[in-house]
């Protein structure tokens, strides 16, 4: 079966790394086997869509069985790419991203960060765990040495495009960006935004609402 | 005109702050008018999308002049319940947290980190700008007395539950966890989750499959 990557929708996509996450978590738990209601209460899904997400990758579950833990987990990895480590790069060495450079978390999943860089001279030198900060002038001979694909940006919002541009300029395809604006960047280079404070906006929508019935209702 | 809140797409609900994000920057620049076209741009979604979205709560532009950045942004605002500043609590005062206590973006957009908690007695009284980690038996206490109502989580994944669970029952009902696992909340609390790793995933799916393409294409 030879399904182009585009048939999938994005949104299966995004939901892969957390079925993958919950199903390492029951692997250490040692349980061998999980049905998708199990799974699904677990993700906060319904049955129905996780086996509708898998489907588009095969048949894993048997009827009445469910799905075995450590086989579903290791097919996961590796759609997702995951069989090997993946290097990534760090930009920004603020309070952010010092604490993205020592968050341990990423390594046990596969994420490798390989170089954490600045352009602010008093950060240069900086031990953060086993990584020193970098000038960002040294960036583009590591990516292209190293051939890595995936960076995080952690710098601040006015910075945050022209240091993106200068990723995608040495080989950069995918983007973590940090910095609450979205950048711009070519075609056939992924970019994922985390803003903390957005999130948080689309919460106080509904609290605000509820406030507002409470006090006319 | 009494729209229910539940009439809203949640996607909708999760695409106006990034709206307001952005006419933010705009009405900094001193930009007076956008059209759907130009903000669509800077948002990385389509001119349709912003007309339709903006559609759920009212008549905003005009054909052919566009939006009036400051009314918009204004009105978005207020449907956000970002008339006034929420009050949040922090709950891990670890690499992460102290990077969040210490994060500047929040204030300037209406989230007011008020209390930093934590249960190591090691991290108590430790200062993170103008705020003091203090111990979480502290919490309820401060969530009542100031009625707060949005809390952030940045514990590590085998704690998230104990402590969403206790923030729940003094009365938080929005919480923005960090922490890698999928917490369970009753009917009536909303939950954001920030994985980093799982956004890495959901590009490295697409980043294997090129490099596949490209090894047998």
């Amino acid at each position: 079966m030879d399904v182009s990557p585009n048939a999938i929708p994005d949104v299966v996509v995004r939901r892969l790394p957390i079925y993958a996450r919950s199903l390492a978590y029951l692997a250490e738990e040692g349980v061998r086997s999980v049905s998708s209601q199990e799974l699904g209460e677990r993700i906060g899904v319904t049955a129905a869509q996780i086996r509708k997400d898998l489907s588009y990758f095969g048949e894993f579950g048997k009827q009445g069985i469910g799905y075995n833990v450590e086989y579903l987990l290791g097919h996961i990895r590796r759609i997702l790419g995951l069989n090997e480590a993946w290097p990534v790069v760090l930009v920004g060495a603020g309070h952010l991203g010092r604490a993205i450079a020592r968050y341990e978390g990423f390594r046990s999943r596969g994420i490798d960060i390989v170089g954490v860089f600045d352009a602010d001279p008093t950060k240069i030198g900086m031990e953060l765990g086993k990584l020193r900060v970098q000038p960002n002038t040294d960036l583009p001979a590591m990516i292209r040495q190293q051939h890595i694909r995936l960076a995080i940006v952690a710098v601040p919002a006015h910075l945050a495009q022209e240091v993106v541009d200068g990723l995608v300029e040495n080989g950069v395809q995918g983007i973590l960006n940090y910095a609450p604006v979205v950048v711009q960047v070519p075609e056939g280079v992924w970019v994922r935004h985390i803003d903390p404070v957005a999130l948080l906006h689309s919460m106080t929508y509904y609290l605000a609402r509820e406030e507002e019935r409470a006090h006319t209702g």
